[in-house]
């Protein structure tokens, strides 16, 4: 007879392959899906995201969890049932029909994004956001929280967080940045004009390839295509996969590479033996984004990694050849209160997150009208950024996120930056001068460092406890705003 | 209350999606999967078949399947029924723990294949192939028959076939087609040496995706891509992918392309209502073949076709620009008995596909064994085409559908062939001279008959209720027969 143990892993097999082919039509739809496809999809990706939730949920699935519990005995089993109730908790507090409903919701509110966003419509587009904000205050009081309702929907991107860490976060890094903003600025503005033109895509696919390969990330296990908006996803530890796009601006490219390998050696680095299961892949959508950022930005952006790679640029375009390490440097690092936030540089990008964090939390709270969000949204970019967007389209109709009920993620990707920061600062020590290193091209005890110390880690602590054996402290600002005001202070001679 | 039509449909929906997602899967596995990927792929397709099944085979859709049944008013309703019924009598007929053996069986087996081919080694995979003809035994034995066991295994491919009706369509042609074969040798040989060499694959990836969009094939609603063995797919009407691959032989890519093509605009031909649904898409693997036939042989090697294509092959390539057309019809219908069934010609494929389906009612009458396969193999070449295969890797290793199970497949490739000419036949009589049409570039009319007569049909019909009202009689060969003759003896001077 089989043990629950056993029950519970079959079952979970199951559901880890439904994941699998939602993924795999996911992918396929932001590479290659012709047009005429998306309606079949929709389709097909709200049948099973019923059937991955019903029989993730099911009462079989909790009554193998109970039983296996008093059958677990090594300490990965113990991890795996804490990981799959922590997953199970979650999900069966959201009723499938509100799984299903958020699901079509998602496709049709997607289209009607894409819409409103070319049109510029964002009255036309408002009852649809509406409804996805209404969608997500129903998880919410589905999911449970006791102070602040931003509370419920972020716990499920980064375990533990709240409105308050995030305000506490914010209020530590807002004020030195915008100094430090405002201290750039007056030195006078950076040209990289020669960073923008025609490049052959053919071209950037090799060299983003060759340093994403060099840097750790292994083609045998994984690849790179094109998207529209680059993502990293994945099936197992031997199929990881990265896009990229090709836009005039050659850094598009690059660091779109550089910060999706991020994410993609992160999956790669994780045990083998805990492939499909939940134990397997990134802990946090904090912990994850602080390797994409670290691989892009700490890495990508450094003058030892430009020192190894700008003859290797240079041979691939021989436009650049005339440009010395210095001004390149300054190019790639250039620093300027702009509107998008995808293209916001290292400096200014935390403070188009806190405009999202603090319209998130005033809609769900009920201070905020959907209606009336434009207004505050440019109020914002104009108070932190001293910029006001010409029309919606570059303002808040310019993210994917609310169109697909993802409320909550986005101060991840501020975790993000100012952990990469934090765990930077302790590899330093075990690592002895990881920029001579990176200078000659040898990345292999930086990948070891964090693959011993992060990747091989998968799922089995939780972020907080992660970060406190990876750093020795919880997550603490000092090292990211330190880091950036070294980094900046330095490049621009202040 | 949902009607038991409502409840169907919805099953359906799900057992649909599943299939969608497994298609994607087998679909990215041979285009895009990096190596690493293998395992994981295996299995969550061995999870997604045991899911697909038990949800199909479960006794809520038999019940509202005979709900339904009482409620079905329209003409689609009753067809749509009549359609699930078929699949669902044969697959409860089979046990999960049967498919799930199978799915898994061919996983292992398909590896295994893989280097008994690259290693000349069929002994070592001997054992295997045993437990798969075993494995097919038992389904044919649950499936039930009267006549022979192969009636039971091939009627899954071709609904109402029987080995009895193979072996009246191979009598019937086989005397005729060694014979042609036979004064086609006597007239020496033909050389299409300069049909191989390097070939640029942009530029082959760009003329076949020429060719087969003038031909109708739709891209918006579709992709080509690249497969180790080419094949055609989808997901909708909407997203139909074609494959083709580059060889040193130029045809490779060209009448693969042409071949997916037919099968491609057979599926985007489907009814946008039946979308989605059982009635979608080929009614059976002989009529799907039957149309990759057609613009693969009937037109893409017609006088007419190159008369009009020739000098943009030309342009593509330059090497090519001195050939006059009459030597490239030459090369291209060239006639010579070979080892290879895919690189065989139009005259001699049938005789491969007859030495298969012999030794298939062999093996599961139990009138030779697997061990002994490879002798009889040899001896049937040498007495259907005169050739002896120097080894198993050119001899029975070659083909992939034995270590996938797929037996009881290959006489529908015959009955394709068969049925192109007699469908073209029917063509003609309602579009006048359609190779006047093609020597323009003119393919609407052509492609509108057989949306038609069958492409619009999806799976409405039975096929051999399809080819009676498509063409007025039940299979004949005597078009096949006929057509194969003009065309082979005009280019013989015969």
């Amino acid at each position: 007879m089989k043990s629950s143990l056993e029950i519970l892993k079959e079952r979970m097999g199951d559901v880890n392959a439904l994941g699998a082919a939602m993924a795999m039509m996911d992918w396929d739809q932001q590479t290659y899906m012709p047009r005429g496809g998306a309606e079949a999809r929709a389709n097909h990706l709200e049948c099973l995201s019923k059937m991955h939730h019903d029989i993730f949920i099911a009462d079989e699935t909790r009554k193998a969890l109970e039983g296996a519990k008093a059958e677990a005995s090594s300490e990965d089993d113990v991890a795996l049932l804490r990981v799959i109730g922590r997953d199970l908790d979650l999900a069966t507090k959201l009723p499938s029909e509100l799984v299903a409903r958020k699901t079509k919701l998602s496709a049709i509110a997607h289209e009607e994004w894409v819409r409103a966003r070319t049109q510029d419509d964002f009255e036309g587009f408002a009852p649809t956001l509406e409804q996805m904000f209404e969608i997500v205050k129903e998880e919410a009081h589905h999911l449970g929280f006791t102070d602040h309702i931003y509370d419920a929907v972020t716990d499920q991107y980064e375990e533990g967080a709240t409105a308050a860490d995030w305000k506490k976060m914010f209020e530590a890094i807002k004020g030195p940045q915008v100094e430090l903003v405002k201290a750039i600025q007056a030195t006078g503005p950076v040209d990289d004009s020669r960073l923008y033109g025609e490049w052959d895509r053919q071209k950037q696919s090799q060299f983003t390839e060759m340093i994403v390969s060099k840097i750790g990330f292994d083609f045998n296990r994984g690849r790179q295509d094109t998207a529209p908006h680059p993502f990293c996803t994945g099936w197992s530890v031997g199929d990881i996969r990265l896009t990229t796009r090709y836009k005039p601006y050659l850094g598009s490219a690059i660091f779109g590479s550089l910060h999706e390998a991020g994410h993609g050696m992160y999956e790669q680095g994780s045990p083998a033996a805990w492939d499909l299961t939940s134990l397997a892949g990134g802990v946090s959508l904090g912990l994850h984004e602080s390797q994409s950022r670290t691989w892009e930005n700490i890495v990508g952006r450094s003058e030892a990694f430009w020192s190894h790679f700008l003859p290797n640029l240079q041979e691939s375009f021989p436009q650049l050849a005339d440009i010395e390490l210095g001004s390149f440097m300054r190019m790639i690092n250039k620093v300027e209160p702009s509107l998008i936030r995808v293209e916001a540089d290292e400096l200014t990008y935390n403070l188009h997150v806190l405009v999202r964090f603090e319209i998130e939390c005033a809609v769900l709270e009920g201070s905020l009208e959907v209606k009336d969000l434009p207004e505050a949204w440019n109020a914002k970019y104009k108070e932190y950024l001293g910029i006001t967007p010409p029309n919606n389209a570059q303002g808040c109709l310019q993210d994917v996120h609310w169109s697909m009920g993802s409320i909550g993620y986005f101060p991840t990707y501020s975790m993000g930056n100012i952990l990469s920061y934090q765990i930077w600062n302790s590899l330093e020590k075990d690592v002895k001068n990881p920029f001579d290193l990176i200078a000659k091209g040898e990345f292999e005890s930086i990948l070891g460092w964090l693959q011993k110390n992060i990747y091989s880690q998968g799922r089995k602590h939780t972020p907080k406890d992660l970060i406190k054996a990876a750093t020795g402290e919880e997550m603490n600002t000092k090292y990211y705003l330190d880091g950036l005001g070294a980094k900046y202070r330095k490049l621009y001679s202040l």
